[in-house]
């Protein structure tokens, strides 16, 4: 499959909308907005040039495991050496270890591109990146200088190994153990599942970041700490650790996904000693992120190939008479159900293009913000907004995906027109870094429930003045109309799951996967009317690329016409409450 | 995986919702319950023992082609081999050849059953089970006595030859030639895509029906004929056709599906001369039918699966506290989300079974009530239900197996838990005989528009009774009127929908997919309101099975709470009108 990054609808958005260059000054950081433009094509290239044609084949050949060592598919070694020497890996680095330290807004569009043209190639330098973010902020100074450099280099990669076979979600029955030595050091013992990147070929060394349990730690959560454990000690040697198996995975096939087992490897504690989930927790909003930008990244080449197929395959002609009567039949694209489905990819991916960097800049504000207060405000706002952006934006993904295939008709079906293959892929993505329904609880309980919907009143609030810019131009007032009721709706909504949580504590189970949904397709009208006004007014001005002004009022149209409504079931399901999910005893379920 | 069939809720649907016996009466079949119970047990313990342990090698090993020849995965041969033995593949075949001519309310949980057990398996007979139909209704004597028998035995094997690389949809665009011979017969020259069964290594002949143009045809659909093409000829010598290729799927990958070369095969002619689609259309309703059964059986596997796991993986505790203190955590059927995955899988399949049931009666009778009226009047109902059948069946196989996925968590995504497969498995279901686009077309042209919406309105009226029977019972007011008002809802929308087409061709292409959302949802709650009435009856005149009932009554809750809200998102979106899908220029749907 061709991937070409929707470059001018990412400057659309991070100049157009919001606006990059005031940003970076903001962060005090140097990058004007024809250097970005400028990084912004060569990532394209590469992503469409050097990364994309490898997708196909590393869906076909996967990667192997024999003896413990896991051979990458075929031209991967080298896409990621250029990946490392271009100076790719090191984008988002820390500037003190040879980072380049871009902001997230500048660098999300070039995630976005990396998902797109191969998901598996991008598992790989995502985990490093945040072993990098936790070593960072949580490593002593001696393993900051002795791995980080490497790490963010490229160099040398990073894993997250967290899962156990009995623990997934529920971290509490982690098993893996960690046994003090006299020189500081400690011995990990235990097996961990789903390793991403757990061993691969494309580094030396592979730095696993390992949540294990102290021989005197308390019982639970509060009892887990984090451990640098490499594959590389030192000395040079190898640790006594090794991956035992890949995984036979639906998709992702070109990514390694693998059972490591630790024999009494050495590692080195990173943070406090019980601390470990704390310690992951504080990379858990940029892992999330970057997940969500993998929906959208697999939603975008859905769109483009589904785009591609409806505008050359030609069948049937339209209801309103032949469109090229000249062949003999029309292109799909004529057909009302066929622009149903293409629009629906179009506005759910280029919807989530705009939240994602809306949630990047929050990102950028909370790490880096010059007061400390702009800090707190958008660390509390990217909270609230990471769970929505990690859950819809893979719930997209698969949906974008699975249209892409419906385009197609049967040949979506099979493999060699790529379009499967994102459905395969993008699977994974609700799945992991908590599953969409642990987002789901997150939002409510930890970010609606905590503040008793607080944060998300002050986002409402943040909306508002985009609903009167819209009623102050010609052409918007319906569309601002329904959007503010929408806003104002979610309001009262929020206030009326905080009090019926209250009252029952398995309301908010029974709320979180619907509460979820409604938020973000509300927050999508919201975008899709800032992105109409933005068009409206850049015409009233006049522009040389009306169509692509245009385009956006006609997107910002079928948005809120046809996808918004999708709140409304939302919110009435909701209303339903918990009783009718916890009557059925567990054991009436099936007869 | 293992499957076993849900026969209690078989039983309830056929027997205590639809009276299978009374409808066997009415056809003139001698078929006791006691009879078919035992039937149905027995096929429980076929497709349970013999048929699912095939599945998950199916997909793992695949069909080989070598040479033209191809390999069925192992076990594949003897399955065939027991179920064309034990009588299995002649239950709805003619009396007249063989068959036993069971009704398709009787066999359509015995389909059911084989689609969950092994889709793959399955495909293959089903085929055969379509062109014995065509065969049998359109075929010459000669024809019929050459071949029938063995094709109802299922000694042989039939195909389906309609697509072309060129003609899906459109088989306007068909370009496979038949050339008559001296000899009465044809020579067929020209190559089909997407074959299934169409080489295999389970029967020693395969009869192709092939879709054709006479040199002298005119152009279009009303220029293609239907021709019997035997891969082994009368003499027994092999005619000239061959698989080229087996195509590489997503999934079904254990049913062959070819690309099938005709080289000058001889063939002959079924039916008129430029009749061949209004041929294979007689058919369509049943073969339509059939892959509806599929999306069902698919759902009730992934229902299985979820609910085994989610009964026996523990992680973390209730929300309202320990459930199974004794244990490291609660089963995570405790949690709401999980419940709300397991009850949308739970009544959206036991509502397609009841809709799917209800819907065989109707195919019955229109080939078998004793009086013409009421042939045509089950004809008109089954046209009207068919594309829903089809259609919303195979989106729910879709979601609940995505669901079964879901409730695994990141094991969902491992093949060997066979979650993933059955997603795999189920896609091709919204592609094949007719894109689920194509499907909610037909539903609002031919069958809503063709009669300006009296047959709707017929089925609407139907429902009626049973929400006055449901306000009779005490407990189900608020339900009853809740569905009884959504049944107006729906004769008001198609009345609006009806106008809306007549003024604007586009409409009928911008409403379909969503008005056909909207009827299943909408009729999925008046078979659960049925369930409902039935159940509380019961439990009211006392029964020992108060368990089972309660679990119907807590169902149909959750289902007309929680599920039925989403007739209202696709009542919104389709009243938003065909102008905001046909605004945007094709040329500018992406810069």
């Amino acid at each position: 499959m061709n991937y070409q990054a929707p470059l001018r609808d990412m400057r659309f958005v991070l100049h157009e909308l919001f606006d990059l260059s005031g940003h970076c000054q903001q962060l005090g950081i140097e990058l004007d907005r024809d250097t970005l433009d400028g990084i912004l094509e060569e990532a394209a290239r590469f992503t469409g040039q050097i990364i994309a044609p490898l997708n196909r084949n590393s869906d076909e050949q996967g990667c192997q495991w024999v003896g413990g060592e896991v051979t990458t598919p075929d031209g991967m070694r080298d896409a990621y050496r250029q990946y490392v020497e271009h100076g790719w890996a090191s984008m988002t680095g820390p500037q003190a270890y040879g980072g380049q330290g871009l902001p997230q807004m500048a660098s999300a569009s070039f995630h976005e591109m990396l998902m797109a043209a191969s998901l598996s190639f991008r598992i790989y330098s995502g985990l490093t990146e945040g072993a990098v973010l936790a070593l960072h902020r949580h490593g002593s100074e001696p393993l900051k200088q002795a791995y980080l450099s490497r790490m963010v280099s490229g160099e040398w990669a990073g894993t997250m190994c967290l899962t156990e076979p009995q623990a997934g979600t529920d971290l509490a029955l982690l098993r893996t153990r960690a046994q003090p030595e006299a020189d500081g050091s400690y011995r990990i013992t235990g097996s961990k599942i789903f390793i991403s990147g757990g061993e691969q070929d494309l580094t030396d060394n592979i730095v696993h970041l390992v949540l294990a349990r102290l021989p005197d730690a308390p019982a639970g959560v509060r009892g887990i700490s984090l451990f640098l454990v490499p594959k590389l000690l030192p000395g040079g040697e190898r640790n006594a650790l090794g991956c035992g198996a890949l995984e036979h995975k639906m998709g992702i096939k070109g990514a390694s996904t693998c059972v490591m087992n630790f024999d009494g490897a050495q590692g080195w504690l990173v943070g406090e000693a019980n601390q470990g989930l704390a310690c992951m927790f504080t990379m858990m909003n940029d892992a999330r992120f970057q997940v969500g930008l993998q929906g959208l990244g697999i939603a975008e080449a859905a769109f483009q190939g589904g785009l591609a197929y409806a505008r050359e395959r030609l069948q049937s002609r339209s209801l309103a008479g032949p469109v090229a009567a000249e062949k003999p039949a029309d292109p799909i694209i004529v057909h009302p159900d066929v622009r149903r489905m293409l629009l629906t990819q179009k506005t759910l991916t280029e919807g989530c293009r705009m939240l994602g960097i809306y949630t990047a800049r929050q990102l950028d504000l909370e790490h880096a913000a010059k007061s400390a207060p702009a800090r707190q405000a958008a660390a509390r706002r990217a909270a609230l907004l990471i769970p929505i952006v990690k859950a819809f934006f893979t719930d997209v993904g698969q949906e974008v995906a699975s249209l892409g295939v419906q385009v197609y008709g049967g040949h979506g079906y099979i493999r060699e027109w790529g379009m499967e293959q994102l459905m395969r892929d993008s699977r994974i993505t609700q799945l992991y870094e908590g599953t969409n329904g642990i987002q789901a609880l997150d939002l409510i309980r930890r970010k609606v429930l905590g503040d008793g919907g607080a944060e998300l009143n002050l986002l409402i609030d943040e909306m508002a003045p985009h609903v009167r810019a819209a009623n102050a131009l010609g052409g918007l007032q319906a569309m601002a109309t329904g959007v503010g009721q929408r806003l104002e709706e979610w309001r009262a909504l929020s206030g009326h799951v905080v009090e019926a949580c209250e009252r029952d504590p398995q309301e908010s189970g029974a709320v979180s996967v619907d509460f979820l949904a409604y938020s973000a397709y509300v927050l999508l009208a919201a975008m899709w009317l800032q992105a109409a006004v933005r068009a409206q007014a850049t015409l009233a001005t006049g522009s040389a690329e009306t169509a692509f002004y245009r385009a956006k009022l006609d997107a910002a149209t079928f948005y809120w016409r046809r996808i918004l409504p999708r709140a409304t079931a939302h919110r009435e399901a909701l209303l339903g409450g918990a009783d009718c999910l916890m009557a059925l005893p567990a054991s009436d379920f099936a007869f």
